[in-house]
C-alpha cells in the first residue's frame, strides 16, 4: 500500500487526505485523482476553503461556539433570549439544534462530555465558565441538551450539582430521544419536540 | 440539511468538501469540524497539498500518465524497456501495476475504456496516439492490461485490430484475473503473475 505514486505532489496530497477520519489511503488516492480529472478551479476552491476555514474561524468568547469574530452571531443577536442557555456537547449540536428553530435562547458549548475512560474530566470542559456565566449574568434557565448516553447523563448530573443552590432552573431535554443514540442522528422533529417538552432535571431521579 | 452553519467560511468549506465523490453534506461537516479541532497546521497542509497537486501536475506528453514535468519519470527513466508498452485504462492502474514490480517497460494511459453506453468512443481515448507511437517508435510488444470486463475486452479488441499488420506483438494479461472485477481491486500477487503469464491476444478468440 505504501507504493510511491511517482509524484511527490500526489504522494503529499494522498498522505494529507488520508489523515482525515474515515478516509484510508485507497480512498485518498481516489479523491486526489478525482481532483486531477476535474477542472483546476475545483481543487483550488477546495484547498482555499480549507485554509480559509482554519485561518478565519476561532471560538466565541462567551459560548465557545465557532465564530469568525470575538463574539458569535448567536450571542451577538439582540433578538435571542440571553436568560435561557442551552448547554451542548459540541459545535455540531449547536447546528443541529438551530436546525429545529425551537430554541430562541443562547448556547454554551462544553467541548465534550465527562468520560473517565477517555481521560476527559470536568476541568477539560467549559463547565467552570458556564457556572461563572450563570453566577455573573442574568440566566434564568439552563437547558441541558446532552446526548442521552452514559457520558451525557454523567455530565448533566455534574452540571446540575454545580448549579444547585443558584437561582436558576435547570432543565433537560424530554426523553423522547432513543436512549443510547447520539444526539446528532436524531431527526429534527423529535429533537424539536424534546426541546419544547423539556422537564426539570430532578424529575429524572424518581 | 441546507441549514446555514452560522459561518460563511464553514458553509464554504462544507460545500466544497461535499463535492468530492462519496462525501455527503453530513460527512463534509464532520470533516470540516475535525479540521477545526486539530492544530492549524493540519488544515493548512491539507489545503496547500490539494492546491499544489492541481497546479503542479500535468500529463506526460508520451504516455499520458500524470507528471510534474513534460515527460513523466517512467518515460524519462533510461533503465525502462521502451520496446514494451503496457496499455492501461487510467493513472491508478499505472500505480497498481508499478506496485507489482513485474513490468519493466513503459506505459500508455488511454484515459478510459470504450463504452457506447457512457458515450465514450475510441476518439475520446488516447488510441490514435498509441498507434502513432507503435508506428513511429521501435515498439516490439504492446501489453493490453485492461480490466477483464465488457468495456475492457471491447477496447482490447479495438486496439488489436488497429495494430494488426504492424510488426508488433500484442499480448494481453493472463486471465488469472476474476472476470467481471475491476483491475484495481486485484491483489498484487495475482496481478504480477498475470503480467508474467501474458498470452498472445488472438489466443483468446478460440
Amino acid at each position: 500500500m505504501e507504493t510511491s505514486l511517482n509524484s511527490s505532489l500526489l504522494d503529499a496530497a494522498v498522505a494529507e487526505l488520508a489523515k482525515l477520519p474515515g478516509i484510508g489511503r485507497k480512498t485518498a488516492l481516489r479523491l486526489a485523482l478525482h481532483l486531477l480529472r476535474k477542472e483546476p478551479e475545483t481543487a483550488i476552491a477546495l484547498g482555499t476553503s480549507i485554509i480559509d476555514l482554519r485561518n478565519g474561524i476561532s471560538y466565541c468568547r462567551i459560548c465557545h461556539n465557532i465564530s469568525e469574530s470575538d463574539i458569535c452571531p448567536i450571542c451577538a443577536d439582540s433578538r435571542r433570549d440571553r436568560q435561557t442557555v442551552c448547554v451542548v456537547e459540541n459545535v455540531k449540536d449547536v447546528i443541529t439544534i438551530e436546525g429545529t428553530h425551537e430554541h430562541r435562547g443562547v448556547y454554551h458549548v462544553l467541548g465534550g462530555l465527562i468520560s473517565p475512560l477517555d481521560g476527559i474530566s470536568p476541568s477539560d470542559l467549559e463547565i467552570d465558565s458556564l457556572v461563572r456565566r450563570v453566577r455573573e449574568e442574568d440566566v434564568k434557565e439552563v437547558i441541558l441538551a446532552l446526548s442521552p448516553t452514559m457520558e451525557g447523563d454523567t455530565t448533566s448530573f455534574y452540571i446540575y450539582r454545580k448549579l444547585s443552590g443558584m437561582p436558576v432552573s435547570v432543565t433537560v431535554l424530554a426523553r423522547g430521544l432513543s436512549i443510547g443514540n447520539e444526539l446528532e442522528y436524531t431527526d429534527e422533529l423529535t429533537l424539536g419536540r424534546s426541546i419544547l417538552n423539556r422537564t426539570p432535571f430532578n424529575s429524572n431521579e424518581d
